[in-house]
């Protein structure tokens, strides 16, 4: 029976494949006393050698798909399979309580998990806590005789159903055969979307229902446009989708003419087309679309990736790559965003009622200026390879920003004292993603050199809606008059001091809003990589004069975000 | 040795008297094996018995200065202490388990708590847990022989000092005896604070370490104006404080010549100054200060102080009282303003990230239109009976309002129908208190008719600071050029649609804030009773036409909260 699913958008594209479930099967049980400890030891070593074998295919398959690097987690799972102090205190638990092997598993890996996470000062033994959860998993499962889902190996083209993608999920897709990807949360902005945007794979999230309402091997058709999704599609669908499919395709085709193009409008003006960036990984993704800068170098991904507090020299290394890679391009370096919702297992922050309104980004920066000098000072180095330019999140008041800027300042000087090179054409900016400052941004623009406004954050605070909340979710609305008059005085404050507006937030990249932020003048839009060329593909169709128009009635004459979204398609059909 | 300590200045007026140590003993102890049941019975009994004798004294002081209903809660204590149920198990246990009485008491009194908390859906067995624990603590102290606080029982002139004043400490202060407090922790807008106020007893909160510096029966001197404690005063100390207590008294005099007076400028110019309140039970308090209007009833109250939802009689009396007691003077009742910190115990509301961010107030109110409508009928109903404006809490869009007084249409036209009498001069507004509705309060002026601005909230969403969060105190900054633009748009959005703008945060009342919000114009001023006086006499002093100097320049050439504190104190001096 063809059944009809809507999702969320997520990843452009549309596919058509056979479902796989990633999936986590039933694998409760129940302890029971035992009568022969021989055989149910036995069982056990059945259980741990169909786990090896299963993991060996595992890693070579990961190896060979994914590199060397993604398939070390493995290896990591066969050594505690081989580790006889493992396999041994289980083999004596059968024996000594008489309990069932899935028994003596649980309590055995229960004792070692419990071990290893005690020790909250070394994440080295938090990971081997996470390893020996994944083994128990894979153990119990072939005691229990049932499958565990294999993403890494997949070997033939699929549609992945999940729940939700974590990211050691995601690592493990080999995207040749992955066509697309389904769940049943998240949204736009959930670590799953941008993940398929990055990897350029249709996805859908948030359908709520997939997970139940498909099985394993059905056929379904993905449209990663529309957010629909088709379960058992007919004949004439799949064939309607493939249209689609070939269409999308040759509008792919068209953008990637503009891969080397300038961006321009249909009027002959020129803006700035640039990208958002997490590690110097994605710097392939950044060249491959032709971005005219780096708008955003998210560098917090340098702390959260990291075991400790980044040294001078790791960031430095890090910063160099990306701006010799762009050179003479600009790269925007954001320092460090941290707090909110985003941790670091060696930095203890506050428990915090709302962390939102809390301790993060600058506020931390300014407080621990060790660590905001570390950062500054490997900058500063980097700067000699590339043009670069530093922001400062969460900026609040001009003595914030004073106070950031001084520190910058003396770093420099510093530097420059004990004779290294440093740039003389660095660019200091702030993000624009609080109210106060957006309203306050003509003071702002007198001092800084450029505004990068971040629209999550900014939508968040002025509509007093947390975007991760599903119960006010409605009031995640970009185009509302007041998130746009703030936008607009944001750019015609830093236009009145001569210096420059971008955006880096997803907005930068969204087809409703481009038109509005052409209108208002935004000198650079700062974007997901896979987003550079539709959004230049776009600019090309429009012309400033109309847009400035459209801008105007959406500032002053629009009530509603809806408003807003349907004057955009009137201005743009 | 005279020590000088520093604190928040929460309420006005200065004393001088000995230091009452509202501090919990230690009340740690060991468990033991004891040879002698009997005789730790026997310890037990005498325990009990002192318990009783004292809870009878404070039962009847209690009754005495603060009222029967006040002094239940004593009686509730005793029948636990009279109950066979409660201390035949803790004899038992004694005998039993051959141990102290301390443990026996504990683990009786655990297991009673554990048992009343578990019925989570009975908020009167949950208020027996709390009953349990008071009866437990009290036994417990007696059995150590430690002495704990009992404010009812003070009978002379005492300085409070606390680590923090919980509701329940603070219904047992006699305000005869209690000359000023102290405490450890806590802001302006604290419980305690706000309960200081309206007692009109002199406070200093957060003073860090007060209840580490003083000891019981010490001297104290408490200014509530500036925040200054002096331990073991000298004699020169105790006398200039003196001097500046008269000086408040003669000031307060005057303060008092004005309760019947309208609120003019120095120029002539008439403001409305209103109280806010909480329950009918504040009325006093409003009458004796001269408010000529309510600006601010907190309906919330209403459901806060009920274990169910309250009903549409219920609401309706309590709406009648204040409307008639104060006709023919306006009273603006908020609607619930549930969630972000206040919460309901028989209304469940989701875990959320971020609850100042997330599902609160009349966003509740839309989605549980249930409750809505059952309030505004009750408002309905109660508007025959005098003045009433009504508001909507939190709204961030115009769709919101619209349908908040879709709703409210429909009520009124079904009582209308039903032969009930409502008034027809009812006025609907909304608070202004999220940065998206101050943006755009030009298109909401056409809708409303008026406007109240909620500092509070305005402040943290528009510096995205939790106001309650010490890590990002120095963020809140009601004196923020940001804010008071905000505040400035508000204003002129409303009197260019001919609507009214009043404000009825903290803010309202504060004696820097006040004249830039006389500059901006701005028609209501809310504020804690106890202000009143304090605001009309400043108002008698200050200029229309200076006053809009001075927010001129505050808007437009200040940077900073601290350029705007200067030049407030230059423009008023």
């Amino acid at each position: 029976m063809t059944k009809q699913l809507k999702g969320i958008a997520a990843s452009d594209g549309i596919a058509t494949a056979k479902a796989y479930m990633l999936v986590q099967p039933d694998l409760s049980f129940k302890q029971s006393t035992i009568e022969n400890a021989d055989a149910e030891i036995q069982r056990l070593h059945s259980a741990l050698e169909q786990s090896n074998s299963e993991l060996k295919l595992i890693r070579d398959k990961a190896a060979e798909s994914l590199g060397e690097e993604e398939a070390q987690v493995f290896d990591a799972h066969m050594m505690i399979l081989a580790d006889p102090e493992f396999t041994g205190a289980i083999e004596n638990k059968i024996k000594d309580d008489a309990i069932n092997a899935e028994a003596a598993l649980k309590t055995v890996s229960d004792t070692f998990i419990a071990t290893f996470e005690a020790m909250v000062d070394n994440p080295y033994m938090q990971e081997r806590a996470a390893d020996i959860r994944d083994v128990y998993t894979r153990v119990l499962a072939h005691l229990l005789g049932r499958a565990l889902p294999n993403p890494a190996l997949i070997d033939s083209e699929v549609i992945v159903v999940a729940h939700d993608l974590t990211p050691s999920d995601t690592a493990q897709l080999n995207k040749r055969y992955v066509k697309a990807f389904v769940t049943d949360i998240g949204g736009r902005t959930a670590h799953s979307a941008i993940m398929a945007r990055s990897l350029e794979i249709p996805a859908v999230v948030g359908t709520q229902s997939i997970t139940a309402d498909v099985k394993e091997g059905q056929m379904l058709t993905v449209d990663g446009l529309t957010g629909d999704v088709t379960v058992e599609p007919t004949a004439d669908q799949v064939a309607a989708s493939k249209q689609e499919a070939a269409d999308y395709a040759a509008q792919k085709a068209e953008w990637a003419t503009l891969k080397t193009a300038k961006t321009v409008t249909a009027d002959g003006k020129h803006f700035t087309i640039a990208a958002n960036i997490g590690t110097p990984k994605d710097l392939d993704g950044v060249l491959a679309n032709g971005a005219e800068a780096i708008g955003l170098y998210r560098s917090e991904f340098l702390y959260m990736d990291s075991a400790e507090l980044p040294t001078e020299d790791d960031q430095f290394e890090a910063y160099k790559q990306v701006l010799e890679t762009m050179s003479p391009k600009q790269v925007v370096v954001r320092t460090m965003d941290i707090g909110g919702d985003k941790h670091l297992p060696y930095l203890p922050l506050p428990e915090e009622q709302n962390p939102f309104l809390g301790y993060r980004a600058i506020r931390i920066s300014l407080d621990r200026d060790d660590i905001f000098r570390t950062q500054l000072r490997a900058l500063l180095r980097a700067s000699a390879f590339g043009k670069l330019g530093i922001m400062f999140p969460m900026i609040a008041t001009v003595p914030e920003f004073e106070a950031a800027k001084a520190i910058f300042l003396e770093e420099k000087a510093k530097l420059i004292a004990d004779g290294v090179k440093v740039a003389d054409d660095i660019e200091l900016g702030m993000m624009m993603e609080i109210p106060a400052a957006a309203v306050l941004a003509d003071q702002f623009a007198k001092h800084v050199d450029f505004f990068s406004i971040g629209t999550n954050d900014l939508i968040q605070y002025t509509m007093a809606a947390d975007r991760g909340n599903e119960h006010v979710s409605y009031l995640y609305q970009p185009y509302n008059p007041s998130i746009l008059r703030l936008v607009k005085h944001v750019i015609d404050s830093a236009h009145a001091e001569g210096k420059w507006a971008g955006m880096c937030g997803e907005a930068a990249g969204d087809p409703i809003m481009v038109p509005l932020l052409l209108g208002m003048g935004l000198d650079e839009y700062s974007m997901s990589a896979t987003s550079v060329l539709k959004v230049r593909s776009l600019m090309k169709k429009l012309s400033t004069a109309d847009m400035k128009a459209l801008a105007d009635k959406a500032i002053t004459e629009s009530v509603t975000n809806e408003d807003n979204q349907k004057l955009v398609a009137e201005y743009t059909k």
